[in-house]
Formats: C-alpha cells, structure tokens, sequence
C-alpha cells in the first residue's frame, strides 16, 4: 500500500469537497436562513484545514494500483458522509448524529429513505442539500473531482473503484475525457429535468431538488406527501422519463452522440430494461386498476412506481404499501433487478441478471448437448470468464450481505416484510420498502444499532462492496502487497 | 432419445411400484378400514395393469444416456405422485383432486405442507399412505427400485438424475451396490428411530409414521398439534437427533461403517452443517427465553426447530409464528440452506453454500492479489470448473424460480410473508412457512392454481429442476440429440 500516495490523494479531494459546502450555503443565504448558511461554512472550512497537513507529504512512488484506489474511495465515502450530517446537527435541524449520518450516507449513497417524520420542517438550506447529495453521490463524489480537476493519469483506476459494476463493451475515451464528458451529460439532462418541471408550474427551488434527485436515482422528497402533492400528470410523467433515463448505461446516450444508432439498438440491456419497465408497469396497472377506476390514472401510477423502484430512485405517487400483493411483490422483484450497469441507479443491475441468466441456461443446454461449446456471450461478444466469474462471486456476496443484514435488523422485533424490504431497499440504494418503510413511512422508528446497520448497508451496496471489504483486509496494508 | 428404452424402463418401474400400495392397503385391512384398503387395492392394480402393454415393447439397443435418466426420473415424478393421490380421492378422503395431489406431492417430494385442517380425521391407512410417501421419496422412488431389482448397468445415470446435488468426494461403490447400501443405513436408521420413539412410551403406529416422516425429512405430521401433542423432552430429543442424522451426508455413515473416522473429522460439510446447527440453535434459544422462561425448554424447542428446518423436515413442537422476528428470520435463512448433500433433505444445500461462498472469497483476494493463484478447493481436492459452474447455474435458476413462484403465489393476495415463505418453503420441501401457513396453519386456503404452482415449486426442488426442465425441451425428444 502506497500510503503517502493514498493521504495526497485524499487531502486534494477532501479539500475539491470542501467547495461543495458553499453551495448549499448560498442557497441558505438567499432564504435567509443564516443558521444554516453557518453550519455549512463551518463544515466547509473544516474540511478544507484538514486536508491542509496532508497537502505537504510527497510520496516517493506515484504507482497507484486497484488496492490504493478502493481504500482511496473508501475512505472518502466515510469521510464526506460524516462531513454532510454534520451541518444537519450543527444547524440543530436534526439534533442526533446517528440520524443525520443514515440521512446523510442516504443521501450520498443516493438511497432516499429518511428518518424525518415531518421533511417540510426543515429549512431550504437542508432540503438543497439532502438533494445535493444525491446529485453529487449518484455519479460519483471522485468522478466529479476527476472532472474538475482532470489531471490525472489514475482516473481510470479511481473511476472504476467507485463506479463498478460489470463493464461490457467499454466505448468510451478512458479517463479524465470519461469524467467530463459523464458530467456532461449528467449536467445536462439535470438541467433539462429542471426546465421541464418548470414548464410543468413547479416552483425553481421544487424543480431544482427533484431534479437532482431524480438525477442521482435518489428519491429523497422536500414533501411529506412525496411526489404525490403535485397530483399532476405531467410532474408524474416527466419524472418517470428522466428516471428511466438516468437508469440507463451513460455509454447509451455517448453512442447516440456519436451517431451510432445501431449500436444502441443492439444493446441487449437496454432492450431487456425497456421489456422490464413494459411488463412490470402493464402488470402492475391491470392489477390497481379496480383501486382508481381508470385505465389511464393505473397505468400512470403503475409506470411512476415501476421506474421508481428499477431505477432505484424510490420517489412515490401513490401509497403502494395499499396496493394488491402482486403489484407489492413485483416492485420487491424490481428492487432486486435494479438500473442498468453504468447508470447512477443501484441493484443488482440488468446486466449481471442477463449474464447470471445466460450462464445457467447455457450450462443447462451443455448438460444436455454435452458435445457443443457454448460460451456465454453478451453483445455478441464472446464473454471472458473473468466477467462471469465476478457476477457469480458478487452474487454470492450479495445474497450473504443481505441475509446477515437481514438477521441483524430483525433484532428490532418488527414483522418480517419490513425487515426484510428495509434491508433490500437500502442495500440496493432504493428508499421505501413495503410494511412499515412503505412509501409513505420513514424509517425512525428503527434502533440506532439498526441504522448504523442499514446506512453501512447502503454504502457497501453503493459501492459493491469491494472498496469497504478491503478496508478490513489486514494484508491490504502492508506495503509489499 | 431412445423412446423405447424409456417406456420398457417406465413399465418396469411401474410394475415395481404398483406393489408400494400394498402396504398400505394391509395397514388399512389391520385397522378394518375397508373402504380405504380397497382404494389402495384399485390404484396398485390400476398401475400394474398399465405397465403391462409397455413390458413387451423392445429397445433396438441399450444405450442410456443423461437425458433418458432424466426422461424416465421426470415421468416417473409424475405419474407416481398421481398414482398416490387417487387413494385419497376414491376413498373420499381428500375428495378434491387438486387437495388430494397436492397432498400427495408434498409427501412424495418430503415437503410435508398439508392441505387438510383437521389430519386426525384421516384413517388410520391413509395417514400411514401421507408417511410412506415420505420414506419412499426422501431417498428416491428409483433408487428403492433399483435397491431391490439391482440388475441394471444403468443404475448410476438414474440414482443420479432422482439425487443430484454437488457430488464432490464419490466414495462409495457404483450403481447397484450404492441403491442397496443407501437403503440399507435408511432402513436401519428408521428402524432405531421406531424403536427409540416406542420406548418413550409412543404407540407402535404413531412411531412409524414419525419414524418415516423423519428418515424422509418430511414433516407430515398424524396429530393435528403436530410433534407438539407429545409434550415430551425425550421424544422431541429423539426426533431432533435423527432429523440432524437423517440430513447428513450418506456418504458420511458409509465412512464410518468402514472406519474411516479420520476423513469424516475432515469433512467440512459435517463440520459447518454442526456450526449452523448450533449456532442458530443457542441465537434462537436465548431470543425465545422470554417466552419459555427456563434454558432447558428454551433450548430444546430451538433445537427441535433448528433440526426440522435446516434438514427440511418441518415438524414443529411450537408455534414459531409467535416467536420474535429474530428468530423467525434465522428460519427463513435456514429454509434456504436446507441439508447437506447427498442427505434426503431438500434446500440449496451446504455443500452448495460452501462452494458459492469459497468461490465468491477467493474471487476478492484474486483481485486484492493479482498474482495469487486461486483455486476453489473442496475437501483439500481443487475443485473443478464444472462444479462451480454447475453451482452457480443452480444458483441462477433457483433465484430465477422462486421470484417467478412468488409472483405467481402473489395473486391470492396474501400479505408478503406468506406469500414468500409458501413458495421458500414449498420450493425447499420443509412443510411450514411463516404468517399464514404457518406450523399450526396448512395451505388449504391457497387457490387451485397456486396449489398447482406450489406442488410444481416441490417437484421442481426435490429433483433440483434439471429433470423437469427437459420434458420441456423440445430438442431432447429428438431420435438424434
């Protein structure tokens, strides 16, 4: 382990972090709320002089390997979540610091779910930032540092470490080109989603939180009532859209820049996203149709939900904690499945089920015709068994995560529904589950235990486990690896 | 496939089995139920009387290969569990078809969830019929017939189709002489279980009928209170010792009766199904202290728990559905480990769960040390590709079939954790789920069709898929394959 290299790292970063906090704080400011406005200067100047002592260390090597770059990740996805509860403490807007740090990871982690019981008590300063973080989480705390700052030749290794997931045909320029032209279009569509909310008589700061949270497949609402007190169509169909394109691969919307239609059109995963979306929202509206009578209004609350849920974003129209026990147990089928493989959206993703599928079915057909060679191939590419290797293993991690979670939450003595989809939920970075964390509860009433629980739970699904696991490897330190 | 080799196999098999129904029918006649020993009499003639046109058709040649194994498993998981469940209907038993199916498929498969509210209302045959069905199935129905005509060259394709899971470590002699000594240690180790529950004091009947639904791992239960109606330390302590028999490896008795001691201290298999054992055993038992007040009883209902669960029997001697979430969700993850390998019991297995998890390990420290090799090991022998391939793709179907089950199950409308733990527990052949069919409720209330995607889950876990997936595979019906 490089260590020098891995402080330098992290003190350049924490100080890039350090200007985040001034934006929240305008935000403040122009409300005037000064309370606010002061706890975020006070966590950005903090920030800043700590990173100051690290400045001054020069390591001897620059080699940055995998290892240097997960424990560079890991680190600040601890240390930015605990700088972001603090202006919810220090502002005395959430008073307890095990419940602005679940609010906080939530946020970063763009998760959603939330412990406040009364979210429109909290003054616009707060709201901005709850929002802000999910926009700033959902691509990456490092990619937008990369983006800024786009001078190094380790981006690549950096990205990786933050966004995995299984990379199939990579098409894009690699590194910092990758960062800035992610932010790009990133940015952009936020921009549009705010314009289009706008358009839709939602008010710029509304416009602006929901945008960012759509963005980031966030879900963190600024309403008791959700998404749900706009009762607008057109609110709900505009967000539908954009979440089910922010829980598209960003390779999509480069080959659509460049022009390659055709290579859009073959992405199996795109295909078998859109199919998902078509089948669950068809299914689901047949279903909550005798609920609201039309067609349209079930079809409409069938696709907000649907893509709410795959897209691991968790905002909600309706309280589907009331819906019939098929439409609950597709969207706890959907929280599984997940977004697509490089979108900001969380899960299991498309691509590791379409690989998952495609191997087992492949093997059963070997078993059968023992004499034909079958590779699993994704994209007609003949797929190496690294990839399938590594499905199978975070397969195998993630179902042995979720059922120790599981155990653990269930110390709190709630049914078994609610333990269950609480963990799900904040493990696949989704918000609402279904019994008592449905849509329209929150999760306070979990014991401080619980939730240090689910908010590690959130991390380690944000960021696939890997960068958190070697943390705890003892031999990850040691210098000669 | 070589269609006439299946059906001259078929008739055979059923000839043998016709004879199964006789036992019954001589219980019945020994308790005077008349009515019930001739339904017996009728079906055991009904199947003799068809295999006989099949026993004169001639196989052009002998070659058996994997998929006519599976063909002739498949039918024969089909026709027996219909055979067996006309009794109920002729008898006017269980008058309804579906009920009576259902009822018999779960003995066949050792699943144990009944259909019926009132058990003790059954006559004394056809509760002896529910357990025999049990012991038949547990070690395979083939495999019995391969134990008593052990004339085939073919025997080791089919044992293998009727009781696949991960065979690492093959140890015993092939083909015939495995059918034979696997029945024998069964027959011998139901005996002891008769004889150990008649001296606490049980009646001679009751004793068989436990005794079976034991060895079987199956959980039919004669008493409506279930093992509960005992009331007793001792019989509660037999029967958890000999569920935790009954779900080791076989493999394991056989080293012991040829001394080996060595190689079954070295079973990791044996080693971690002890620790899950005990583990959950002491959690459980000190989460339902409370409850029971006193250590001893605490830990014998947790043990008695454990057992029936982890090894998929399914008995219970209390209503867990009362007990803490805690404990009810270490057996919600216990449902889904089931046995060892090469056990009767059902479940993804240990043997499975250990081959995921080293797989999944060695997977992590290979990217945390590039240069490593990393072998998954089993039992100190590298472990082949195929085997972890073969476990993955189990993986992926049994994920893949339990979530569509669930959906399915899911339009009843039940709330989720009944309808979850149906298809976890159907799919796993335990008996009992959690909330609505829990141990002191049954699946009567369940819709034909759910009760037929129920008794297909069972089936579907009992031969662990392969076998009922080729029936639907056009191209393995094909002369030339």
């Amino acid at each position: 382990m490089n260590k020098t290299l891995v402080f330098r790292y992290l003190s350049k970063m924490t100080l890039a972090g350090s200007l985040i906090f001034l934006l929240p704080a305008a935000v403040s400011l122009f409300y005037g709320e000064y309370n606010a406005a002061f706890s975020f200067v006070v966590v950005g100047a903090g920030l800043a002089v700590l990173s100051l002592p690290m400045m001054f260390s020069k390591p001897k090597t620059n080699d940055m390997y995998a290892r240097e770059s997960l424990v560079i990740v890991a680190i600040l996805w601890i240390v930015f979540p605990i700088a972001g509860a603090l202006p919810f403490v220090i502002s005395g807007e959430i008073p307890r610091f095990i419940d602005a740090l679940f609010e906080s990871i939530s946020g970063f982690t763009t998760t959603g779910s939330t412990i406040l019981t009364d979210v429109e008590s909290l003054s616009h300063g707060m709201l901005f930032w709850r929002s802000f973080t999910h926009w700033i989480g959902g691509m990456g705390i490092l990619v937008l540092a990369l983006a800024v700052f786009p001078s190094s030749k380790d981006s690549m290794y950096l990205m990786r470490a933050e966004c995995p997931g299984p990379q199939v045909g990579k098409l894009v320029p690699k590194g910092k080109n990758t960062a800035v032209y992610m932010y790009s279009i990133y940015g952009v569509l936020t921009v549009v989603t705010v314009i289009l909310l706008c358009a839709g008589g939602m008010s710029m700061f509304d416009s602006v939180c929901h945008a960012m949270g759509t963005a980031g497949t966030g879900g963190f609402g600024i309403k008791n009532a959700g998404v749900a007190f706009y009762d607008s169509a057109y609110i709900d169909g505009v967000i539908t859209v954009m979440m089910l394109l922010f829980g598209v691969n960003f390779n999509i919307f480069y080959l659509l820049l460049i022009r390659r239609f055709k290579d859009v059109f073959k992405n199996l995963e795109l295909r078998v996203y859109i199919i998902i979306f078509a089948v669950a929202t068809l299914f689901i509206g047949a279903n909550i149709f005798s609920i609201y009578g039309a067609a349209g209004k079930s079809l409409r609350y069938a696709a907000f939900q649907v893509a709410s849920v795959m897209t691991t974003t968790g905002f909600a129209t309706a309280d589907f904690n009331l819906w019939p026990s098929f439409s609950q147990t597709i969207l706890v089928a959907l929280m599984f499945i997940g977004a697509s493989a490089g979108s900001t959206g969380g899960g299991f993703k498309v691509q590791r089920l379409i690989i998952v599928f495609k191997n087992t079915g492949k093997y059963f057909k070997k078993l059968l015709h023992p004499k034909s060679v079958n590779l699993v191939t994704s994209e007609d590419k003949a797929m190496d068994t690294d990839t399938v290797h590594g499905v199978h293993s975070y397969l195998g991690i993630y179902i042995f995560l979720i059922m120790v979670s599981t155990l653990i939450i269930s110390l709190d003595n709630k049914d078994f529904t609610t333990t269950f989809t609480s963990v799900v939920s904040c493990f696949n970075n989704i918000g609402p589950g279904i019994g008592g964390v449905g849509p329209m509860e929150n999760f306070s009433f979990f014991s401080d235990f619980s939730k240090i629980v689910l908010s590690m739970d959130m991390l380690l699904g944000r960021l696939e486990c890997l960068p958190m696991i070697i943390l705890f490897v003892p031999s990850a330190w040691k210098k000669k690896f």
